[in-house]
């Protein structure tokens, strides 16, 4: 297949070649052509430039992208996309005031979300993440991280990491997977450290044996797990070639960027809670700091200090964190959109965070995340807009038009 | 056209008869039925039902909308979606910093889209705003109020008018219209009561002649419009039969509110800065207390004081008021979104917010609003969802799958 886009208004984030991460400063930076053609072959980017550069070749398609804007997908470097049921009840009992431990009465929380998941087939948990895997691509996703985490069994963690790879398989998304069993401690644990023995034990190694994922996470927080666990969980997980990514200072300042830093994690995801001391953590390490403003806007919690950590010259990455009972949204823009209207970044480093900084926290950035000559032809083409300031300005708008993965053009989907 | 919708999981907002409006404790109560049909005929509502009672009907169209619930199209009756221009550059402006005088240097705020407004045909401008019209179509809506107000002379401010009333003409959307030539003081007025008086002797009676709208308004505030200026042109324009719907409070306690109840305003619009006073002057009164969550969100003001003033037995209506400068969202499930979350309004009560409270405040409380025979058939059907409290729940999803305006299905129009 061999698509030629052309008269496209403004192609989008491109770069000669690969780059590590855009941090800091650089940020503010988006590079972009006007008046441009790209043309995709073979599943890979081929050729882009000026529309007064075009070459003369004949393509199987050609789309006319005059008045429209191109971006490279969105990579979306955080999720727990595969998961039973929605929570909505639990969304209401919190509007109504109740207690988290009358809602857990009541049937919510991460112990709950796992007693369902642990009921249901693992073709049925398929077709139920099937529907948000094209959720998300028809929000402009092309690479996604899916975390397991609401198994809590040996059985269930696996069951939900086949489901998570299948949906790499059967859907053009990429997909890379993280091993979360350190995510709540289940009830039948009276010591913690059993549970942890399990993970270590029995689960890290089943994953592992089974290659069902690349990275291993732990939450990292009060009252679930402390630096000290997660920093052994990380350190057993890189035995069997599992790779950290943490959930880090949430809720609190938890140590959990210190770990994740210590541990070589290639991020640490949420950072609600940031101090200068974890600001300092970071400088100079190989860590991608990943905000999920989505699971602060929903819970109401304050945003991470976005100005702050740029301006100490860090990267910074943009996800979903798309899950049933924190943050139930996977639409990439609008994350766009509460990075520019409640943390104060630019267009340009929204878009950065969103497309070469996720992909680096997938380990992505030689594929993913940018229009550059060989890598996948992952692009979706929006509606008619005046700039690409317009995605997060527009704040609930659906602003693609178009989407093509591994350069098959999959149309409009909604 | 005669469509039956059957097998629908839940009808949402089924009112036997029309009524005046939901208040108080009574907006937490949102009837439904399950397992129901929807029959449609002529443009109206026929019957509706459990399944087990439907009727023996050959009808030309059937929807199976298994899994799917079906609600009434949103009613949202606070707009100004008739502009030249969206203003995303002054969006980036704020992110930066810039103060509000220099961003009106570089040209943001309402006198830049008067400019931009006045300089554009007619056509164009009817070209610009039906794109708008069609996206919220699409976003479930039903019927729209729509504002004039960045004319700011009186050839432009009928031209809006002109245009908002064509979009009611050329596309199925219920459109009411409002003149707010007192949205903003033109720089060429040394004397703001030289304007006023232009609204006064020119503006409302040329609006009136030519028809043009049912509403006028005035955005009552500091630096705007008093509320001795707002009551005179109120009083002015109810000579000419235009009835009082008010901006009132949306950044400070400015008396918009009173002057609204004293003037018999249908609604006040806004009420971000809201006290004890403003609510007692609702209390009894036939004004409709609107809320309109998308401009706080955007502008990062508080939210209105909405569980205090439904604890006062006071209705509330949700609106979009969609406009390029401070709420860029047509999209009106996204207002729920925000009433539940940031407001802790529950599924139902924003609904109810939403569809009849909104009609009364447009006046269509007989018409729209509701699953009420008679009624127009203006109802959309939603994907499959579990249920209504999904549709906050979920603040990015896009939950619509069909909608059907004035028994007329136009199916996914994304």
């Amino acid at each position: 297949m061999d698509i030629l886009i052309k008269n496209i208004k403004e192609l989008v984030q491109v770069r000669e070649t690969p780059v590590k991460w855009i941090a800091g400063k650089d940020m503010a930076e988006l590079p972009t052509i006007s008046n441009a053609f790209l043309h995709l072959k073979n599943g890979l980017i081929a050729n882009y430039g000026s529309m007064a550069d075009l070459p003369a070749i004949t393509t199987q398609e050609t789309i006319d992208a005059t008045d429209r804007l191109v971006l490279p997908s969105f990579v979306d470097s955080h999720t727990h996309l595969v998961f039973a049921a929605s929570r909505e009840e639990e969304f209401v009992y919190k509007i109504k005031g109740m207690s988290y431990e009358e809602i857990a009465a009541k049937g919510g929380g991460i112990l709950n979300s796992a007693a369902k998941l642990q009921l249901m087939s693992e073709d049925e948990l398929f077709e139920k993440a099937l529907v948000r895997a094209e959720e998300i691509i028809g929000f402009g996703t092309g690479a996604v991280e899916i975390k397991s985490g609401y198994g809590l069994t040996t059985k269930d963690e696996l069951k939900m990491l086949r489901v998570a790879k299948r949906i790499g398989q059967e859907t053009p998304l990429t997909v890379k997977t993280t091993f979360l069993g350190a995510h709540a401690v289940p009830k039948s644990y009276a010591k913690k450290s059993d549970y942890i023995d399990l993970i270590i034990k029995e689960m890290i190694p089943a994953v592992a044996e089974e290659k069902l994922a690349e990275y291993i996470d732990a939450f990292c927080e009060k009252g679930f797990f402390t630096p000290d666990e997660t920093e052994l969980i990380m350190e057993e997980g890189k035995k069997y070639g599992l790779k950290p990514k943490i959930h880090a200072n949430q809720l609190s300042i938890s140590g959990g960027v210190q770990v994740g830093v210590k541990t070589n994690a290639i991020s640490v995801d949420h950072l609600e809670a940031m101090g200068e001391a974890e600001i300092k953590a970071l400088q100079g390490s190989d860590t991608m700091p990943t905000l999920l403003p989505g699971a602060a806007f929903y819970l109401g919690t304050s945003f991470p200090p976005a100005r702050d950590m740029m301006n100490a010259g860090l990267p910074l990455a943009l996800a979903t964190d798309y899950n049933p009972g924190s943050a139930p949204c996977g639409k990439m823009a609008f994350m766009l959109s509460l990075a520019c209207i409640k943390m104060k970044m630019t267009p340009e480093e929204a878009i950065n965070a969103a497309t070469l900084n996720t992909a680096y926290a997938m380990e992505l950035g030689q594929t993913h995340g940018s229009i550059t000559k060989g890598k996948v032809a992952n692009v979706f083409i929006t509606k008619k807009i005046p700039s690409y300031a317009y995605i997060p300005y527009a704040f609930g708008a659906d602003v693609i038009d178009q989407v093509i993965l591994n350069g098959e053009n999959i149309g409009k989907i909604h």
